[in-house]
């Protein structure tokens, strides 16, 4: 709070705020670049898988140098989003937490759930570089949790004295979820060697994704065969009551 | 991420997301009450004056027990908010913080700046209570930063395992601002003694409001005298060089 603002020119008006009618609209300041191609297999929270890394593209005006000035001195950075892809699938004042195995339910409020009243989400991630390429302005963001195309809101600093809380107490998500074991046949093996070109840490990243269970918790019989999409690939896989074991890799469909 | 919402039955439709403009549309989910009756005098982050209790009322259809179950669980929460004050003033792609003196400029993404494209707040808070009054429900917060009025757009849990990042590097403001001695004239503390019936906790609120140095960087001459509200009180002070004195405490006009 209290900043003082310069008086600047060009600029464009401000989004319209409709608070007459007890309604605020924003315009996106910018667009995530992503490998998650869907909502399947997405870490539940940002911080659990490092090599997860995205884009996140400044639109037009606001890539403007100054506008992200200085803020290559944070290591993190907070963002502020519209979960776009469920947004029309409304809300519940109740939800069934991964964490608690889908069966207890909680309030949306004391949840971290997409489907919330105000489909705003809220991101911690690691700020690893800033770059221009054809005139475009875009931030590296690592250890990601964001659908590719997310709509972007808000960017801020992490202010480690305010923001960071270590004692916090945490409910029903005291600590990061277990890690699992994952295997890769042969075949998803090579496929990995084969993609290395594009996709350098490809076996890392399906390793760092898998560990984290992404199954829904009302759909876990040993043996299922699931499919992901991340880049431009399609990754199937199983949980074999023990572990997970990466079966194939393909190229994705449409 | 990935809840599984329950089926609810008589609940409103979700907000309209007016996306096919590229604008996202938001009601306020609850309102806040808060001694802080204008931006002056408001910490610049939460988590900084301990005494500042505020309430955040939920609006209907949001009032319901079932949309905060489990909330009890978790010392501290996010609080998603729309900096209503100042909404209509627009924003700079740099502004001058407070903690660089108020001569350099930085980016408005680099800061927590009031003046923002999106003119959306975020701020940690502690969860002191829970309670239900003449049918309306409110969450009872400690150590807040938020106005009179604020809309709020989201209540998310604090994380700890995600949230909380204490070795992040940030920037400009990597510890919290310094402390200041706050010294009572004898007129000044005989009114909180007159009025403790009605604020018990007033003396010690100003001090933990003052000692911050509310004033703007721009305005430091010593001996200036200022005016800030809270509650239904002008507090009137100065600073003296070396410490902030309250000179008054009067009945806020209007």
């Amino acid at each position: 709070m209290g900043d003082s603002p310069e008086n600047g020119n060009d600029l464009p008006e401000p989004p319209a705020l409709d608070d007459s009618a007890s309604r605020y609209c924003f315009s996106p300041i910018g667009t995530i670049h992503s490998p998650f191609r869907e909502k399947f297999g997405i870490p539940r929270q940002p911080g659990l898988m490092p090599s997860a890394e995205a884009r996140l593209e400044l639109l037009p005006p606001y890539d403007r140098d100054e506008a992200i000035r200085g803020l290559e001195a944070f290591s993190h950075l907070w963002i502020v989003f519209v979960f776009h892809g469920i947004a029309r699938e409304g809300w519940r004042p109740t939800v069934r937490p991964p964490r608690l195995g889908g069966n207890e339910r909680i309030g949306v409020f004391a949840s971290r759930s997409t489907h919330r009243p105000n489909p705003i989400g809220l991101s911690v991630v690691e700020l690893a570089g800033i770059v221009r390429e054809a005139g475009r302005l875009f931030l590296e963001l690592s250890n990601v949790d964001l659908l590719e195309g997310t709509p972007v809101l808000d960017i801020k600093p992490y202010v480690t004295y305010a923001d960071s809380i270590p004692d916090a107490r945490s409910g029903f998500a005291p600590d990061a979820p277990p890690i699992w074991p994952v295997y890769f046949s042969a075949e998803a093996e090579q496929r990995c060697r084969n993609l290395a070109g594009q996709h350098p840490q490809l076996q890392h990243f399906i390793r760092e994704m898998l560990q984290l269970d992404p199954r829904p918790s009302y759909q876990t019989t040993p043996g299922r065969r699931y499919g992901v999409r991340i880049f431009d690939l399609n990754v199937v896989w199983h949980f074999d009551g023990e572990a997970f074991w990466v079966d194939d890799i393909e190229p994705a469909q449409g």
